[in-house]
């Protein structure tokens, strides 16, 4: 049978406010834990963007499951057979958990390319068609911890037809069914997690249909697919997750893919999400953006009125209250460091934090180096992004523990609202 | 006077052979050393490209000068003058000396705007006019321990008349004289060092009289300047050098300027000259090619027939024999880690190298890392080039102590001629 070692231990579940708990006995020798809520690492090929493996440690809260995709990794499998010792060897990595999904969330995936045996994935050299014996044969080339079963995942689009959805729906669980029956006969993936993925587009029925059927699979986790941003609007996105999670097993983890905004993480959070893709940050590094948003609920009677709000001025552009199907413009939780009120700050990007940039460089450099387009600006806001970022979500552990979920809400949007 | 507290001792200097030593007392607290010949450390905006001080800081052999360019920081002057901290304090640099120079040697400066009162820089934003008053307002500013003189660098190319040259070293003398007399009434610059700089192109008498009149004035050392790769052939620049070296004091440094490839450096070495500028490693990592000639000079005899010749194969184009205008073509002591051969190719990027890159990946996740756009990649060569770069001028030091030059040579040149 598969895997299926992880274990959900919930140690507070309210409902509507979000579970807390601690997914255990994670990884092939079942020797990981991860917290949930929680995110995944963000990487390339195994690489977080700009970062060393040296550098990356430098960074505090850092999360146990490194997230590979295999958009990435497809064009590579023949090397990857050749060099046998699978992924996480070939990047250089130790002491993680690997999680090998199908797309890049930080990556326009083009639709139309979906067949009924196929899905299709882009790397840098184009287009690569995968049927689930190619798919398979990737997971046992890459060697991941856990994985997500294939899927028909194009139904995200507004407006897409009942039966177009419907379709899809089938077409996962046939793909799910033909991933399950590889995987038990593989010795290659003993020990290793298959998550099935919930599709349904906007469609409650389809929605619910998905995960029923997915459930009745011996999967040891569920991946929420077609929810990204961009796809619809928070609050049908709410209502569609708290009705996928009220059909799942309590004590199986739920991954949604494409959401890193932080008031959309909470939203989602409260609606039954357990673990989300990791993306964000380097979004906003790519952009010349610092993450900004404030996560702290510790009582300060001094932060009641900030004397900035960063990412409102400077004729930056905003992405705050509306769901934008481009996923690359500045949001309300950042500041522009490319913008010139930045030139003579000399400040930290962000006062108190930690990081090694925050620690060592003001704004007003990390600016210079942007607009000299120097290669350290994304290291640097690199390491500060990711760090702000899981910082973030032990924040939000901390306010579901402390049942202080309101407060952090308003922390994360104040500076925009107020 | 000019601050001048950089004393250089020499423990051995033979002929047509180099001079080994020490050059002490350097940076304005006069705390640092350096060894002779030396490299100074590249920089932008005093970053390394793609590095943090503390991956910088990972790697062994790094010199005790740091290098930034008026080109890079004339832009700024107006933030630096308002950060009042100077130029180490913004970018975060500690326990290093700050050499500032006019251009800089990896970036193109285009000519035809040089004028009796003025030099030009190039930064991001176009060209910046620079006054002697401007040249030293700027110096103030970045606070440097130690920088060059505003000079007219323009004779370079091969057929500039000898009346341009003339004027050309006449204009250097005029701007030394100026920058000296602020110099030496500014208590902002007291303890500073100061290089004249020696032009003349490529005649031979105005280069001796370049060298004889700067020689007068009361300098710490002298800059070389003129006789970048691509300006002339090996033999006359060697020719002009040891001209220009006889006329200059031997207990003071000379700094040449636009030199880098390893076998030129030899020569120059051999000509006279104790220090040169560290750009080398920064070219070849942004051809995404890793540095791999040899300098170990230990007798042994597996190595005298080596296994591979990376860097003369696979249809790369090569620069080895000819001095090409274009500093940004592959030579013969690099290997090109895009090329499809290193795919498969698991070892470390140099057998038996220390740094970081060698010691966690092989060519194989380089070259995908460079294939799929990866910018780690550009972290990982950097590491590995600094790091192979600055061990080469070790290996130098070594072989004038030991009276290995030709041995060194024949090493260096071993994999592109046999």
């Amino acid at each position: 049978m598969a895997g299926s070692r992880m274990k959900l231990e919930l140690s507070r579940v309210v409902q509507g406010r979000g579970r807390l708990g601690l997914l255990k006995e994670v990884g092939r020798m079942g020797q990981h834990s991860v917290d949930i809520p929680g995110c995944l690492l963000y990487t390339h090929l195994g690489s977080v963007p700009h970062l060393t493996q040296d550098t990356l440690h430098t960074i505090s809260c850092l999360p146990a499951v490194t997230h590979v995709t295999l958009s990435n990794m497809a064009e590579h499998q023949e090397v990857l057979e050749e060099f046998k010792g699978g992924l996480k060897k070939f990047a250089g990595l130790h002491d993680t958990v690997l999680y090998c999904s199908l797309h890049d969330p930080a990556a326009h995936c083009p639709t139309g390319h979906t067949t009924n045996k196929t899905v299709s994935v882009w790397g840098s050299g184009g287009r690569i068609e995968l049927t689930a014996a190619k798919f398979m044969a990737l997971q046992k080339t890459v060697q991941p911890d856990w994985y997500q079963s294939m899927a028909d995942g194009e139904t995200w689009q507004t407006g897409t037809s009942q039966k177009r959805v419907r379709k899809s729906v089938d077409r996962t669980l046939a793909h799910l069914d033909e991933c399950l029956t590889v995987h038990q006969k593989s010795q290659d993936l003993e020990g290793v997690d298959i998550f099935g993925v919930v599709e349904g587009g906007d469609i409650l029925e389809e929605r619910v249909r998905s995960a029923r059927e997915t459930a009745k699979r011996p999967v040891a986790g569920f991946c929420l697919d077609g929810f990204q941003t961009g796809a619809m609007d928070q609050a049908l996105r709410s209502q569609l997750i708290t009705a996928v999670t009220q059909e799942l097993p309590e004590d199986k983890p739920r991954l949604l893919h494409g959401v890193g905004r932080p008031d959309e993480v909470l939203d989602c959070v409260e609606a039954g999400i357990d673990l989300f893709e990791g993306f964000f940050p380097f979004q906003a590094t790519e952009r010349g953006c610092a993450l900004c948003f404030s996560f702290d609920i510790t009582p300060n009677p001094e932060r009641a009125a900030p004397d900035e709000e960063p990412h409102t001025a400077g004729g930056t552009q905003l992405n705050g209250d509306v769901n934008c199907d481009d996923q690359t413009h500045m949001t309300r939780f950042e500041m522009n460091l490319k913008d010139k009120r930045y030139q003579d700050d000399f400040r930290p990007l962000v006062e108190g934090c930690g990081c090694y940039c925050c620690r060592n460089h003001q704004r007003a450099y990390v600016h210079h180096l942007l607009m000299t387009n120097e290669l350290l600006a994304g290291v640097l806001l690199m390491i500060h992004n990711t760090c702000h970022y899981h910082s973030f979500f032990r924040a939000i552990r901390e306010a579901l523990a402390n049942d202080k979920m309101d407060l952090l809400r308003r922390s994360v949007l104040w500076n925009g609202k107020e």
